[in-house]
């Protein structure tokens, strides 16, 4: 049976939202899932969902409401998941059958599973055992935050995340005599945290060749039960310098070298190896390679107040036959730098916006 | 003599500055000047410059304070002036003397004329005259309204706006079968409101060729008292088609086509026909000749959230020897575009930011 959502339940979802979001980055290739547990108005349990192989959410926050001698209360509670609970033996068995057992009398869920054969197999379960089902409650926001499983459970292919830190006449490398830093530290610092919610960093081999990232996490306070990205080198020469961080650092055994892949091939390849997500570091000519698969899925464009007038743009390589809009937009400055954000919008012959009919510049 | 500034001054003359401001975009080749007077914490009188030949603000205050029958009132008041006053005969008489024939006892006066032959001349005028002065009140804000006056007075050359609109990777054109607006529309018509600032529009005549611009000023309350700004279309070949807006519309007898200039003698010719202020509208090729002459004082950048992925960039043309940052940087999102303002820091050897010791990306 499905029942309306209360306004409580928008409050104890926000919280199982909550839950979820301290498990993102950790998880592949599971979606991180979050559970809230309450009777009486009162939160008994709650959890997240740690790592692959680790117990679901709804298993944590049962096991949190029996820590907490709450056991006797999660007869007739209320659980609140931000994803529909497995229904299914995956390497842990479904928590359908866990929360029946645990005598929970309601199940509220944010949205459905995206694997479409497991898909609903949560409501039929409750609904044969006369426990009350709520779902789509803050539907997207549950939905954002597994973007990259649904995105990966339903192709086979990463979500991929694209970011560029350019001058603002879109160049990314400034003359050689100068620093090779376009944005602020500022900016540079907000950049590297995106490397938190990856499992893999994509770069070209130019960039190796020129900038000799580290593409590490290094604010411990991050990276905390955080493995380092894979840290994944695009290249077509195979040429690459020996003595690069990435082939001689701590992490060396998280560098691997594609070599004269597709972009489509190479996001292909990672998905077999269960990576849901990764980021795209440059330089132009990947990053130009990502947009012409149309493979890019959030975009994160950060840009100095400086011109370079010269070196190549942000997007190079072959033009794009039709040019790419965003929406969800966000624009964020800091200090004298902004970051512009968004989700590409690709273009199909009824979305590319006409010839203006009137031509008054 | 030279008294200290009071709290009461600031107000009068951020008072003045309004009243200067009104005359910004108007008084070429003189620069706008606003003025306020006032006795016993009452203003009598104020005014500003309306026009090159027209009185200058001074004039228009004791004016204004005479026809609101506060003329014996002037004896012992106080003029606050945006500018120090002139003490040389131009088109008009020296408000210098014209302030001491009104009895005013005290002057307060926010910068020196940039003219360094009229410079202090009215300290001197006023000191032999017991007359009491106050000068550099609210001086930034009095010195950022005439920096086109300044440069011109004193390099005969005109202020140079530099404006572009284009996707977040720089580009200034969209695919040729799209639209050819980059920028939203409320982007486009902030820019426009440039215009209002400036006795001349630059662009090149690939810019008339492709987009046929009019480069008018459409709001008819901006435009109140603004001439049409003269069009300048700068071209290499001298082909330019025939039946385009600027050369047929209205005003076609407000364009100019230069050919074969370089681009500091387009400035010096300007300059010389008392042309204060310039706005490059574009294209790429023509921003890339003012940034590598070093000719621009403030950039406006209007970024779109859209990717174009090819076409010319903003800047074009020869790369820049070095890469020149912005101060007075300002952020201003409109939706979703983003307006990055601000004035170029031409590098100098000194301070081009050295390479950077550690290179942790």
């Amino acid at each position: 049976m499905t029942f309306p959502a209360t306004a409580a339940d928008l409050t104890w979802m926000n919280l199982a939202l909550k839950e979820a979001r301290r498990g993102v980055g950790l998880t592949s290739p599971n979606p991180p899932v979050g559970a809230v547990i309450v009777a009486d108005e009162q939160i008994i349990g709650q959890g997240y969902h740690r790592a692959a192989g680790e117990p679901h959410a709804e298993i944590e926050a049962l096991a949190d409401a029996r820590a907490g001698q709450d056991a006797r209360r999660l007869r007739g509670a209320t659980i609140y998941v931000t994803l529909e609970p497995c229904s299914t033996t995956g390497r842990t068995p479904p928590c359908t059958e866990a929360i029946l057992q645990a005598g929970i009398r309601r199940v509220v869920y944010g949205t459905v599973d995206p694997n479409p054969a497991h898909q609903g197999g949560a409501d039929a379960f409750f609904s044969r055992h006369g426990i009350h089902v709520t779902s789509g409650v803050l539907r997207q926001d549950c939905e954002r935050l597994i973007r990259p499983f649904a995105k990966w459970i339903t192709t086979g292919l990463p979500y991929v995340i694209a970011k560029a830190g350019q001058s603002l006449d879109g160049r990314i490398t400034r003359p050689s005599s100068e620093s090779q830093w376009i944005t602020s530290a500022a900016a540079r610092a907000h950049g590297r945290r995106l490397r938190q919610r990856v499992d893999a960093i994509l770069v070209g081999a130019e960039t190796i060749r020129q900038d000799d990232p580290q593409l590490t996490i290094r604010d411990s306070a991050l990276s905390a039960g955080k493995e380092q990205p894979w840290r994944i080198i695009l290249t077509r020469s195979g040429e690459l310098p020996e003595q690069a961080r990435v082939f001689t650092d701590e992490y060396r055994d998280r560098t691997v070298v594609l070599r004269g892949m597709e972009f489509r091939d190479v996001l292909r390849e990672l998905g077999q190896r269960g990576i849901l997500t990764v980021l795209i570091e440059g330089g132009g000519i990947m990053l130009g390679q990502a947009f012409h698969a149309r493979e890019v899925d959030e975009a994160h464009w950060y840009i100095a107040p400086r011109f370079c007038g010269g070196g190549r743009p942000s997007l190079a390589g072959l033009p794009l036959p039709a040019s790419v809009e965003m929406d969800e937009v966000q624009i964020l400055p800091m200090g004298d730098n902004v970051l512009i954000s968004g989700r590409p919008v690709w273009p199909t012959p009824e979305n590319v916006t006409a010839a203006a009919p009137e031509k008054v510049p």
